[in-house]
């Protein structure tokens, strides 16, 4: 079967977005197929028969789920240009820590800001700056997590960017004045190509999100 | 600083289990350390601030936690001796993934059928019997979850065994009539030392968890 690179995706999702980053990062063309999640496709369902979720990378044929397995694929494949993970065992090890700290609490905490009300989103907004508080010591003073070069870490996080415009309209607050060197550092990942691309605009997200949110309190 | 490897652990614990086996499947040598988690040690505090939990690997001064972040860290710093992960970009994906899987499903779903009663219990065990048949299904008529040699996803999951007797005596069902060949691929790991001399034995982890859940019901 001839090289071919698919990625089953849907546009809001940081997940997906981690995986376009990554695929953008190292210059692989890739077919994007937009997955309708109310009427999934039967390609979905065949690829991921165990989650049945976006994003599914589907390389010569055979898929790749779960974002951070697929962005370490990714990193292993094409692996001569930017390597997003570092090459000392050690490092590697702290990155896969802080991407899994990612995985763990920043999308689980975010969410619950932005579903929550009243007292329950005060103490999720709260748990979320404490996350985001964490990360920025992490970060210190570096350019990017891994040091001078975009990395794991960095795809990692950076998807959730593009939510955090919908996060402060629903619990006012500003992460900008929480968190200036995260921002910052947000700001810097964004003047590359791979980020903006693979990011979409910030309101579009919010209202996606808005209408979401109108569905699931309905149900 | 010398070569040290220090493991913070908690005997009952299934992620602690996991690292104690990878290092015993690499031969190295370690000083375990039983933590009180009612009191937990400075050392840990130091070591893991981020999490406050066990288990850490401490190499030569320096900390590394989640512990499957630990067995990959475990298997490329000592690589030579029974490698864990396939060397294939593809099957180290689908190994990630499985142990993934394990990490998201069996062990919430199974704390699930541990700790809750009645109708949620019931619940509760039907989806853990639904998740060890994919994995039954995973493993096929293989030996180990990768082919024929023992590796990372077996790794991931064997712990999980030393709590199968008090999930059934707690929910009053049979794992080896759900899932007969997942048993027997348990007892095929169970022969290997580094396995046997890193899981408890079943009934006094029962009786742990007898202990503790009387503790939770009791706050």
């Amino acid at each position: 079967m001839a090289e071919e690179v698919m990625l089953l995706d849907f546009w809001p999702s940081p997940f997906g977005m981690r995986v376009r980053i990554a695929l953008r990062e190292k210059g692989v063309d890739f077919d994007l197929r937009e997955e309708d999640l109310s009427n999934k496709s039967p390609l979905l369902l065949e690829m991921n028969p165990v989650h049945k979720q976006i994003p599914v990378l589907v390389h010569s044929g055979k898929p790749v789920s779960e974002s951070l397995v697929m962005v370490q694929y990714i990193d292993e494949t094409w692996g001569g240009r930017s390597p997003l993970l570092p090459s000392d065992p050690y490092e590697r090890a702290r990155a896969r820590f802080w991407a899994d700290y990612v995985d763990k609490k920043t999308y689980l905490v975010g969410r619950m800001v932005w579903l929550s009300t009243g007292e329950a989103q005060e103490a999720a907004k709260e748990e979320y700056i404490e996350c985001l508080k964490v990360l920025e010591g992490e970060l210190g003073d570096k350019a990017y997590f891994g040091g001078e070069r975009f990395g794991y870490v960095d795809v990692s996080l950076i998807p959730f960017y593009s939510w955090f415009y919908s996060l402060e309209e629903s619990a006012n607050f500003s992460i900008a004045e929480e968190c200036p060197k995260l921002v910052a550092w947000a700001e810097r990942c964004m003047q590359r190509e791979s980020v903006a691309k693979s990011l979409p605009d910030q309101y579009k997200v919010h209202n996606f999100l808005l209408e979401l949110k109108k569905k699931l309190q309905a149900q």
